[in-house]
């Protein structure tokens, strides 16, 4: 049997080992293994989500109320615009895939920067559309407006992760402003707010309103509940941009695109915003610990403005040896050698996992 | 904004209306609200799956294994085959969109009867493939072999859905094989399986194995959770088909395309198959209500396979009018009328439910 011509060529996006993997594999018992891979949130999520979820679950039989009604309204109110303007996805995710399907086809493109959320290019895969980056690894605008003017014509995504996954860096928002103005009207800007949460929190001037980007005929903010909100595990993602834009890319959302106990997970979580403060300060306290630990150790690393922090390695180590050590003793982290470097993404985790870590990594660096 | 040609013309899929829609709508009491609209399991689901889902949302920080490992192995017993043989969508419609991406294109087209599941003809208007229908609303093989052979080079997906939602009827397995090997081998046949269990549980001449399916090189087929098992809300599905085709597939799936309990929830309901068959006794028991109530009151209904039923009515009856009508009094169920059919299709629900609505209709008709 024969399939579309791009999909022979597709790779396979590959998630951070499960614990369950490693419990398989190395015969590791679960309460040792810690994974600090898939930057979840370490103090789990809200008690109101969870009190929520364990009401909902006893309806697991019903489909949810299709209309996100109450959670849209509840985003609303959050970011200070209309529900008009928001879409739900299973996970920001998916909300990205509609965006690819309704912009993109063999003919156009897509651009981002050098080292970025990889299911971008994936996406695009998928459709067959061109794949531009820069060449810088970081956000580096003024690559990415070089990119953008040589390729004009075809470009019709362009991705800002802010701030960046796997790497953490972050763009000031008057600067993402003033690029997204200089794009044409027919090309749309992802600013893929996934961590915007701790930017925020970290740097003000990081911030990015969703409030300012509904203004804009040529942009969408997304969203997610699986990082600050510590509901990774229920795949509920949110864009926000102009009412044209959240028409046209809701017509490719099949319904019931998020479970029951999602729906409800997500509502609660938005009240408890205490917990989100919480998880912020708990981050940053913790992320000093690794800071500390890469100078002392004569590692570089990337200032973070997320949950993570990147530690990139000189010529005498290399990430991929480091991780394998660090997984046959359950301690599961996120190689980037796939991205082309010489790195490891550290989820910022509890003050028990982190000690652990990086008593670990000591012995194998 | 411009967005790719198919999107302007797409329309937007009406799901079931929520309980939700009617209490704001209406004012009606939650617990005076009769849902028989989206063929939800009346029974709830396993009380495995309702403590497997309470012990997992304490995970819900923690995205799924991807793996999905043990989901797999579990459905592989189950149905005689080999995990390498199993893709896991969010909902079986996942898995219809994944044929459809990696089948489809502008270029070609796909075949069902003429009233069927809306996701089939709603994919290939995503993607801008051109839709073939038989002028039988049910499902008929001489029709479909008709269209097939008059459109060869352009059908490249044929759907078979098995009991057929939303008219109830299904056809024996010995016809459909036959079917199959009728068709190129260029050519996949879906056999949406999602109300199998009903159909198998009437008639044994019904069951379409997936074990046989696999065998073939064109074919395969879709079962979900949502239906018998009675998990509509955590949205799990999943494909069964030759090596080759789930692995073309599955280079679709994005990763953590089902929830943290989901996957819970699917492994433990398999274990319980002492509930699917209380489903399904209690099912066809209550159906005899409906069909007797039909009989009573000059209703023509369609023989159904499924758990619900379809009332077809004369032009005496409007089936908009009475939906309407039992709307406002907080009964919710599913006018065929966009389907093109002065038709309502009622789930089958609890005695109790069931008793109210034929009740309420009585009045109505």
């Amino acid at each position: 049997m024969k399939f579309n011509s791009q999909i022979s060529n597709l790779p396979i996006y590959e998630a951070g080992k499960p614990i369950e993997l490693v419990i398989r594999e190395f015969g590791i018992e679960p309460q040792n293994v810690v994974k600090l891979a898939s930057n979840e949130n370490p103090l789990g999520c809200s008690p109101l989500a969870l009190e929520a979820m364990k009401e909902s679950i006893k309806c697991a039989n019903l489909y949810p109320d299709d209309s996100y009604y109450e959670l849209k309204e509840s985003l609303a109110n959050l970011y200070h615009v209309s529900s008009k303007n928001i879409v739900i996805g299973s996970g920001s995710d998916q909300v990205i895939e509609f965006i690819m399907h309704a912009k993109l086809n063999p003919n156009t493109a897509m651009l981002s920067a050098g080292v970025t959320f990889a299911m971008y290019e994936i996406y695009a895969k998928h459709i067959g559309a061109k794949i531009y980056k820069t060449s810088s690894a970081t956000h580096n605008l003024n690559q990415l407006k070089e990119q953008y003017l040589a390729h004009k014509d075809e470009i019709k995504v362009i991705f800002l992760c802010l701030p960046n996954n796997p790497l953490g860096e972050c763009l000031d928002a008057n600067d993402v402003y003033e690029f997204i103005s200089s794009v044409d009207s027919d090309t749309i800007v992802v600013i893929d707010g996934a961590y915007m949460e701790f930017a925020k929190f970290k740097d003000s001037k990081k911030a990015i309103n969703p409030s300012d980007i509904v203004k804009l005929n040529n942009s969408i903010y997304l969203g997610t509940f699986s990082k600050a909100y510590g509901l990774g595990g229920m795949r509920v993602g949110y864009g926000i941009a102009n009412d044209q834009i959240i028409t046209a890319i809701s017509k490719l959302r099949a319904p019931f695109n998020i479970t029951t106990p999602s729906l409800a997970a997500a509502i609660a979580a938005i009240k408890d915003q205490a917990f989100i403060t919480q998880t912020l300060e708990n981050n940053f306290k913790e992320m000093k610990i690794f800071e500390k630990f890469a100078t002392e150790n004569g590692i570089e690393f990337i200032p973070s403005y997320t949950n993570f922090i990147t530690f990139k390695f000189d010529t005498s180590r290399d990430s991929t040896q480091i991780c394998d050590n660090l997984l046959r003793q359950g301690i599961i982290l996120r190689n980037l050698k796939s991205y082309g470097l010489n790195a490891i993404r550290i989820t910022i985790g509890t003050s028990k996992q982190n000690i652990k870590v990086l008593e670990t990594l000591k012995k194998e660096i």
